[in-house]
């Protein structure tokens, strides 16, 4: 299957490539020697670009999406939001959407299009408006709120975002909670919308979009092969001597709605009421800086580093250090480190999923415990075989975590081993199989609806040249 | 039909009324003549109250279920959430339970128990532990959040709460969208509920919970009734010199989900942008003050006074004040200034219903019209007779204020009918109709039952006495 990956341009050197000499009417081969696939750089201005990506995707989008948001205070300022909708998000979207239109005219076979997440709300709706029968599909990777969040944004930002949305055929949402948001909020803004609750559809003009559930996963075989790989095996020796009799990890972007704070919290309460701990369980944090140009984080990044310290100022001496923060993006030594843990936290208060969870419960080699959200997404699939905690509630957090220190080794196996069978069962590959599978009985439809016109026209006349529905997509075992 | 109202004693009047030589056993004749009901005070300490209602049902569940709660600050304290959850608000509901299990036991024919609102979550539950055959109803006036909002509550409130109210035979709500959150919310935090999203119902651990839109309404006649008496035409006169050219109104408690400050901000963009306007477009507003307990609220009072000051500074001057603000609680006068109204402005950023919406409508005289937020409960029902706005965005709000105020008249005439029409058409009575029409039938089935069961005990041993369901409800014209 040939397959063409078009994407904004992010960095200095992706500019460089859309315009190197390698670079066909703006395709390169893909730098990921074992993708068969092509990259299409779209290049947008820069001011363009951070009004799309900084202010609209990361700073509105992001935080209303994860609830962090209280309408009650002023944190948007309207006329700079509206500048940025215009000037960044629409450009931004327009350009990816001419760029994915240009990939269709060119392409010999009719295509598929898959858009993802919530930068691209604006996309399906441009490609249909151009290649009517072209089928898109749209993965939504955070989570998606109520419809009364959504009414929090101007009415024509609002209304734009679900118009988009719906020029797909297929949107894919993490849980079914969000696919129903999805639908109860395309039943109040979309005007003349006709949604079905129960086929998960909404019609709106004519045209049918499916809201589906696709809770995404992590390919397990690839983690494994990471932890076994030199560089995982150089990691884990550094990590050995760190551990204490009993540790507890977290591996997180410095993220707002990581909780990371209320984490550590959780643990110094835990420490301050069982005292027998102190000296004996320790705190191994893998945080990963992120988004350093907004201030939220950059002021998140100095809190975390300095309530870690009060706390190993408080709990700690010169031979024992209770937490343990490695400030940096090595997914390698993460991964390594999470064989050895007793208890993973993952506390964020909501998450589209939260894949860390998934990461843990297949490379770990100690049956450690979860203790995890209700909130993440993946507390769908895993609460069985997590200890469960409401993340803004840090006694709560701290009696989890001290239930997951303590719980019998048999349980502890149980549990562990009922985690490790869910992702195995649940992997990245069921997660792409799964969408194929909806999107190929699309293709089957319009074949068979193709074939019949065709047949109805050759009855009338028969020289006409009929179009068909491009082949199903296969999934290579890749 | 008899009636008795279950009530918690809030003031010192009603502690000494139901300490009165009048009560008997705790009942003392409806203060209010027309109504044929004895009430039944309950008094509870005072300190538990407080955290009853000023904590738990005021400070936690309003701000939560209104959305007015950023997850990612620390607003709650979670200790003395735990406390007041103990101490204040299960008591309160314990005693309310003991006086409405009494008034069971004491009843000589079956009666129906109709609950109302978030201060009463667990006692359904309570009841239907004494008595399990007693049909439960309970209204909910404020909005359903989804699922993830209600897990910002520790664990066990948050259960507490959904077990509380699954005791109930329905659930009434002022949408669809918040009967649907809230059967989401059971299929998560109820471990083994069974919910059908087509059927509205949740059964867990055997019982079966139907939850279903009621939107609440108005009288209709007693307000126009209101409006033509006497005091309400000596309003009226009062003010009628206030009027300018056109003029705004707003009827609100001072309460931060009422959005009031982006109204007046909405006014003052709008004369800014049209000066035409200015010495032209007044603005009354009744208001309200509210929960003056709350420190909140106090200091939204003194906000919102102090930007009435500014724009009136601003905009006016000796001869004309643009802003006029009746700050006392007079409904009278607000229903009779409400005739004259060219344009009612209800901005709630989150409202369950809003009833200053549909009691504009029906007293209106001036083909007045509604600016009205997509997120107040509202807008479902009168969406299509008023202007919209997004509640936060005050552009927008200022545009919706401008469109109302130079729509041609026959699209006035036209948008205000119909809103009329849709109060006329779905009064308090259709409200309180539609509700018992289900607890009726509810009431079938049970004696369905009943006496299939008598029939089948007859065969048997015929000589035993069945417990028969009571009669249906019947709801008098008045």
């Amino acid at each position: 299957m040939e397959v063409t990956w078009v994407a904004m341009a992010m960095t200095e050197g992706d500019r460089l490539a859309a315009r190197s000499a390698e670079a066909e009417c703006g395709r390169i081969p893909s730098p990921l020697p074992n993708l068969k696939m092509q990259l299409r750089y779209v290049v947008i201005p820069k001011t363009a670009y951070r009004k799309h990506y900084d202010i609209i995707s990361n700073r509105v989008l992001w935080f209303l999406q994860h609830y962090l948001y209280d309408p009650s205070s002023n944190s948007f300022n309207y006329q700079r939001l509206q500048d940025a909708w215009r000037n960044g998000y629409r450009v931004a979207n327009q350009a990816i959407a001419e760029a994915v239109n240009a990939e269709i005219e060119r392409a010999e076979t009719t295509p598929v299009v898959m858009l993802h997440d919530y930068h691209l709300y604006l996309v399906a709706a441009m490609i249909r408006e151009r290649h009517p029968s072209i089928i898109t599909q749209q993965f939504i990777h955070i989570p998606w709120p109520d419809s009364r969040c959504w009414h929090f944004l101007p009415s024509n930002i609002t209304q734009e975002i679900y118009r988009g949305l719906v020029g797909n055929d297929i949107v894919g949402f993490q849980t079914e909670r969000d696919a129903r948001n999805f639908l109860e909020g395309a039943r109040t803004i979309l005007e003349g919308a006709e949604v079905d609750f129960e086929e998960g559809t909404v019609v709106w003009q004519g045209h049918r979009t499916l809201a589906r559930a696709y809770p995404i996963s992590i390919s397990v075989t690839e983690e494994r092969r990471i932890v076994q790989s030199l560089a995982g095996r150089r990691a884990a020796e550094k990590i050995l001597p760190l551990l204490g009799e009993q540790t507890i990890m977290r591996v997180d972007r410095i993220e707002p709605t990581k909780n990371i704070p209320r984490g550590f919290q959780a643990y110094a309460q835990m420490l301050e009421e069982h005292p027998e701990l102190r000296g004996k369980v320790k705190f191994l944090a893998f945080l990963v800086p992120s988004r350093q140009s907004l201030p939220e984080y950059k002021r998140l990044n100095s809190e975390v580093l300095k309530l870690v310290e009060e706390i190993n100022a408080r709990y700690g001496d010169a031979s024992w250090k209770p937490i343990e923060v490695f400030c940096d993006n090595d997914r390698t030594r993460a991964l390594a480190a999470m064989q050895f843990y007793d208890v993973l936290l993952v506390n964020p208060i909501i998450d589209g999923m939260n894949l860390v969870a998934k990461e843990g419960a297949v490379v770990n080699k100690r049956n450690g415990l979860l203790v995890l959200s209700r909130t993440a997404g993946a507390f769908q699939q895993l609460g069985k075989a997590a200890i469960p905690t409401s993340p803004l509630d840090v006694a709560e957090t701290a009696e989890a975590l001290y239930t997951a220190l303590t719980l019998p080794p048999e349980e502890r196996e149980r549990r562990a081993r009922l985690a490790r069978q869910i992702v195995e069962q649940n992997n990245l590959q069921t997660w792409l199989t799964r969408q194929i599978e909806d999107i190929n009985e699309l293709l089957d439809l319009a074949r068979l609806a193709a074939e019949n016109e065709e047949r109805q026209r050759e009855q009338s006349e028969p020289e006409s040249e009929p179009e068909l529905a491009p082949s199903p997509l296969s999934l290579s075992a890749g």
